[in-house]
């Protein structure tokens, strides 16, 4: 299969979230993240199958209002600090503007799996979860 | 800014690395990944700014001979293992097939990036590359 210069990314799901407004959501989930629901679409049901309460788990999300052009930001947005590569930090602007958040799984009601220490806002679309794997953690 | 129901993911550059067969890859980093390159597109080199090697980093790939249309998988393609939703698997077979892999950075030249333990074979396309944040550590 040859390589594309883009590739469609699907919405499977979206955060259920008491964090509404984003200039005042923790930047980072050890800065006062809630407890917030990842609700997916009915179509991947299967694709949970297996989870478990007390997993932890790396779920990704689509930042749909980061600006794709920014190669340089002020980190944090603090102008009094110069910028740096996007890549450097983990500013939501970047060219494709993927978020990680590590999260453990507190209880799962069907296609709702209710999560720990979300940083992302109310209708932030799920585009994956995945399990943490040791390799993710012995390197560093 | 409304939620869509997909959204286009760039490709902003492609692994060179001396794994070119999938089925003889490494499933994880820690079964023998060898060093390789991140090699960027020219027009997201100011992205790269700052980082140093040394830097610990998680590069973000789209798996692109994937199929997104499997739910359930035998884990690591063993049939003798019961299937699982894919969601606790790392199966590049997910309804967005998005890789992870924590890398450390070698050295860096221009829009070439070395990095140690990638488990990903050439060619494979590149979409993110973000620094590793304490708190993907500490809650684990």
């Amino acid at each position: 299969m040859e390589r594309a210069n883009s590739y469609e990314v699907k919405v499977i799901g979206s955060v259920e979230s008491s964090l509404t407004d984003p200039a005042s959501a923790p930047r980072q989930p050890d800065e006062g993240a809630p407890e917030a629901w990842l609700v997916f679409e009915p179509s991947i049901q299967d694709a949970l199958e297996g989870l478990q309460p007390g997993d932890k788990a790396i779920a990704l999300t689509w930042l749909h209002r980061a600006d794709r052009d920014l190669m340089r930001v002020h980190p944090r947005g603090d102008e009094s600090r110069p910028q740096q590569g996007v890549f450097s930090t983990r500013s939501p602007h970047r060219p494709n503007p993927i978020g990680l958040h590590s999260v453990e799984i507190v209880s799962i009601d069907g296609v709702r799996v209710r999560v720990r220490n979300l940083e992302a806002i109310d209708g932030t679309p799920i585009i994956d979860l995945k399990p943490v794997l040791s390799s993710d953690i012995e390197q560093r």
